[in-house]
């Protein structure tokens, strides 16, 4: 007698787990490109999963310049039908209806999307695509051409892991060390550094791990965030991550914050999970715990460093409107601050709190990308899914990474579930960026206040 | 403490349903257009989730007219960008550079496509979207101008119904009530008329039961296949099927028959699972029992009699290629046959059979539909898999469904796992009708030898 | 990969199954003494689960008188070690010690509860176990020597069924059918005419079934109730398990009814679950819908009609205890109820009313068994778990065996948490029958209030 | 849509965790005797969890004086109904019936048996009650009296803990974090330092693991046996636990070395669970790999060195059954292994083995307990399981804790399932040593053969 729901997606992941196996003494290498050929043709439709499963031994022992020509391949030979469509182009009239329309659609389509949608009939063939794609993205760098490839892998992938599809699931001490495992490797923000470090994230009543995960895909998280409940806004990485830490009782918490955001997938990068994920782990947790009154972000600010360095280099042309005019002395500071590291005398730290904090609240600002987004990403990122900046940290984490590119800041963003939706439609349509009124009063502590003026 | 990987899916189906709880309170009806714009829009990229639910507890409540005009809605309004297609079109050389094609094809496709990956977030989504286009195609044949909408369900439930993503379960009598009363509902072929009569297809160890699920659609099978193990090919249905019958001991087993396949969500029309579930189970079949060594199926041949009426009406224009001459005598029994029904004294029915028995082969073998495919519509499809049609067999199945569309024959199409690619490939190519070499003999009974010379 | 703790009780039972299959082809049939005494050897030790497979396939070859034979001999050979108890007394002071007692108490042990304890290593051999001991009590009112053999099974499933090891789950329409089916048959109160009727008592949002399970046992539920959710204490069973009827919305649910309690397992009976199920289910439901203000029953009352022949019998003989006196009219009107069975008219009926309302409610109240406990047994059990008798309901159940049984009259019984433990003391150890004060009003308005005055 | 079966493990734990969080409130503490008196009375059953639960709550605040405390109160309140026994005894004819022997039998039952059996009701009863026998066995050495109270609990666990109710799982890279913590902790034998010696020890295709679990403890593994296939008997445990080791292909193992077996549960002591796992994992692996040939063991033999000790001291006794003469140079040899512990230089190892190893496969051969079964403690659990020893190796292990038990030697022991029945009961009733004949040859090889002679 079998628990009948529970084994559907074990189903999936154990059918691809075992198939491989068996697929491993498939005999002589084939040609990569005949194969997916015959994947395309009326062999394909009888053959379809022994074709994929014979795709993907060959190209699973591909070396780098066979992966290259491999790519410049798949650019090449299995793009849209050019003939067809030019010769539909040229009889037709200057103005085209919707029928023809549709039918250039058709047309247009590059075979590649076929050819991808049939290879994905392999044992763990998703798996193995979001794979395809890492290896592609690699090459896009030096061999931009192959962005039409990537293109249709990311309008697939768009398709595929639509939110309806993706299933949230906690991550606690009680799942699979298999699991663990990735969370320990994928964690990118505040590193894991043992299986102890590890149980201090998601075994204790006042931690949280959620991760999002997709049903053809049960081994693999797609992204997860860590979160720690509390009575108030943490203003410092290290109290929130130490091992040895009181735990607040859950009944007591007030506060969760989202402390750690990872994407696991490099294959998947530019399809966006993050947004949903913060929103359903609020909500999530909220039914769990219905006296939470705030959720907030510990968040590094990665573009600030690389900014001042910016600031720098063009504090001659005064009064450009990306960067503020600073005085002689913050100046120095700035530039023996980026020549020689952080220092370490309690004393310089202070005089550097002074400069850095009004630079950085101007910074969150008024600085912007060529996009005219905010020039940090994670910025980007939280006031895109409607979120405030809520208040800025000094100090806030002092590793060494920190320093490097957030100048040892760390600031929260604020998610009041009620102004989500008016902050990111204000954020898209008009580029406000959201802060509580205290940034701008601290930015105008900055010595350039004209240019904050402008601001506000 | 949870069992990870098997809540996954319950996940899914769980919040779905709660959701839908919840979002009855929805307050007043709203503008369907209107948010099928908000979710395509900045606002649809926060708040995605509730406004698919939005537009789905709108649309549960359409009536049949309303149903219409959303649908022409659809068709009119959110179409391909036709303005931006012909503005680029203008400005364009005579021949088209593969850059040129591919900007094009992003342009020209449909906005709908968007639309319904967004609608997809809400709860339940993918059911209701398969369900809504069953809405559709329901008014397709009046409203011509559907197609264009019914393309864009079609071009994205290809995609998401991948078989990479399919899930083969087996159906016992040991899974949920739930599922099981939806194989009796959805039963096709052979009308299941009890849970007695549901039990003995699935509990007794000769039968076997398997269905593909998708993980996002966990409570509704896609397509399921009844098989009997037994020691011989079975030529009649009613012992297959009987209520009190002697179950054959799995060691025994040498042969596998599947003798019922039914699609179960009219909204996938189209997306064919057939083919595969069939090979899967074979392999499936075969892992567990070594010792079979055939699978064959027990099939009707519902095209044979609406052929009969075909072949008198066009009797009379001699050497058509559809359909053979018959003699005087054979022309008044196919008549009389189909004016006044099935005869019951046996003697009567042993003279149609020599009568019908061999123009069912030459049917099989010769007659073809406007595209060249077999008449049969269930032998396109087990042939078009790469099956063979091994036998014909007469006064199979007395129920007055089969009178009224095979004549009461049925026939046994055997799937050689060996052979299936090759079958397929001539099929598909030359279009040779794979048959055992005793089809042939039978169909030269026929009064009309010459035209059969033609098709061997 | 595989999901951790589901798997571990499908284990057990899957396990059992796949053994017993094995088994089948064990050779000879064995001697089951010689089978017993091995098992309880050196030899048992080794080969246990081997022994107790061979014990269960011959056992379940015996006919009615083998299996006889098979408890006699249980009874003369398995029992305690006589010749050694009587060595140790012989040798004993008059005043026994702890230490002596306990040695005592250790010889005087049958063997045949380790020989149970060790065949219930076979394959599902719990399960054997309890069907051994439902062969056994249909044989212990012809051989009240099985006393001693039924006292061994007892004492047991006392310790192997405690309530630590049960598992309460909700019995629900995706419950698998092998479950379900169980349920329609087990049902002993109201018959569960199809599948149809189970779904109308399983799958409205205002109708509940809970089951206890035990673990070694997870295809056979022991005991379920069926629970319905309403805005006030029903008064006749009809309107609950209708077919057509109008469901509660679950937010308006302020009283939940358990209108039917059945025991599964007849070799399980003298070991109470009945008790922790009320319990429990209360405890469940009172988490989900915290607004349910009462829990009650709609009961039936099943030795009433017994009990109205005993009254007839011993009328004579005024003044007993066990029975009121009644007057010549009401003496004529019962007389006749018993012979004719029941009368059609519906003024008959309330005239029978007058006499049997308040004569039920003398029986509650006053009429004991041989133990001076309640002389219903329905009454015995919820007053036994700390109930109180609220409510008699005239014609509340029209079906031939209430009116043979309960002369059609229903009783509600009403749970209060807050009072179960007060009312459960009272009535188990000053026997005090607890009901709502209208019951002796309503008594009283029998002919006999003399006797009535002794009780309150 | 729940998975049924699957759920109700969990579901006993789930409910004993929410239940043990819920309690903690408890008001203030509570006099152990009268709550456990409470238990045992009609009260009792009406409110047996909430006081089995009090019970605990009070009981796991207890220091250890009143842990002392309270087992004396259990052994002294809680026994058999002495008086009532006596009574009974006194009135008794010389010779006692059945009826008599069985009616002692019952009123000898000490009380505890029954306070157990309803403590168990508390959430996570079996659990807390395996850990009170653990705080009970702690204090059996210094308070003999406590015997009685243990004979209660190891009874009851005797009967709970039936082989018909444990279930065996395999330990995997997929088994959650939390039953993984476990294995590394309970781990015996060859310690595991790390998650990733774990890994290495349950991921590799040639590495198992498997466990008991009893359903009412799922977190908790009752013991395990780590497993190493290979195509040969390992003579030494290193290349076994290696982290850097090539894998051996699951195809070409022929071999299974069960090198490590921990019971997990000291409470549990006395209730014997490897006997049966390792029959079970045989079969298991066997099911799996049918191509398997041979299961053996890796086994230090812990008390050669205190035999040795034992040798030394009783060597002026000439010709003792227990201990062989060894001549001045081997004496010699022996006081100075035990007086300084292991030699480094290779060549006084080499001298050791000459003498070690005969002594060794002598010590097997002939050393026995007080009950003349083995004196190795592991060879008589092997030898007791029907195994037969198989070889001794020399410098098997190199740990210390080895070289001060076994002298660094380890031996295999063979289970060859068509045996094992037959060496079992010629070991438990002829005492029968099962060996390999080269072990007696090695025998000889001791400068004490005379007493070998008497052996063979």
């Amino acid at each position: 007698m079998t628990s009948f729901f529970s084994d559907l997606l074990v189903a999936i992941s154990e059918r691809g787990r075992s198939l491989i196996d068996l697929q491993q003494a498939s005999p002589e290498p084939k040609d990569l490109q005949a194969t997916a050929k015959a994947l395309l043709s009326q062999k394909g439709e009888a053959s379809g999963i022994a074709l994929a499963s014979d795709f993907f031994s060959v190209y699973d022992g591909l070396n780098e310049s066979e992966l290259d020509a491999f790519f410049n391949m798949l650019a090449e030979q299995f793009g849209p039908d050019l003939e067809g469509v030019n010769k539909i182009i040229s009889g037709l009239r200057e103005t085209l209806s919707v029928d023809e329309v549709l039918q250039l659609h058709q047309k247009s389509e590059p075979q590649r999307q076929e050819l991808f949608r049939r290879l994905n009939q392999a044992p763990q063939g998703t798996l193995r695509l979001v794979r395809l794609r890492e290896d592609l993205l690699a090459r896009l760098e030096k061999n931009p051409r192959l962005a039409e490839v990537d293109a249709d892998l990311h309008h697939l992938f768009h398709s595929w892991f639509n939110r309806g599809f993706l299933v949230l699931k906690r991550i606690s001490w009680s799942t699979p060390a298999s699991i663990l495992e990735k969370i320990i490797k994928y964690e990118a923000v505040h590193e894991i550094a043992s299986w102890e470090d590890l149980r201090q994230r998601i075994e204790p009543a006042d931690r949280r791990c959620y991760a999002f995960f997709h049903p053809a895909l049960v081994e693999e998280p797609l992204i997860f965030v860590e979160v720690a409940l509390g009575e108030e806004i943490p203003d410092a990485i290290e109290p929130v991550i130490a091992q040895k830490r009181q735990s607040v009782k859950t009944a007591d918490a007030r506060l969760a914050t989202f402390y750690s955001i990872s994407n696991c997938q490099k294959g998947l990068s530019g399809i966006s999970f993050g947004n949903f994920l913060i929103k359903q782990v609020a909500q999530e947790l909220l039914s769990e715990l219905p006296q939470l009154d705030a959720f907030a972000t510990l968040s590094p600010m990665p573009g600030f460093v690389k900014w001042l360095r910016h600031l720098i280099d063009h504090q001659e042309e005064k009064k450009r409107e990306d960067v503020p005019v600073v005085n002689e002395e913050e100046l120095r500071a700035i530039k023996h601050l980026l020549a020689s590291g952080w220092p370490a005398p309690a004393d310089k730290q202070q005089a550097l709190e002074k400069i850095l904090v009004p630079l950085s609240a101007w910074y969150f600002l008024n600085a912007k990308d060529r996009d005219q987004k905010p020039y940090d990403p994670v910025a980007r990122f939280h006031l895109g899914n409607g979120a405030r900046l809520e208040r800025i940290n000094w100090l806030a984490d002092r590793s060494a990474k920190s320093f490097s590119q957030s100048a040892g800041i760390m600031v929260n963003y604020l998610y009041d579930l009620d102004k989500i939706e008016h902050n990111h439609e204000a954020f898209a349509n008009q580029g406000e960026v959201i802060a509580a009124s205290s940034i701008a009063r601290i930015a105008k502590l900055s010595s350039s206040f004209q240019t904050v003026e402008k601001v506000s």
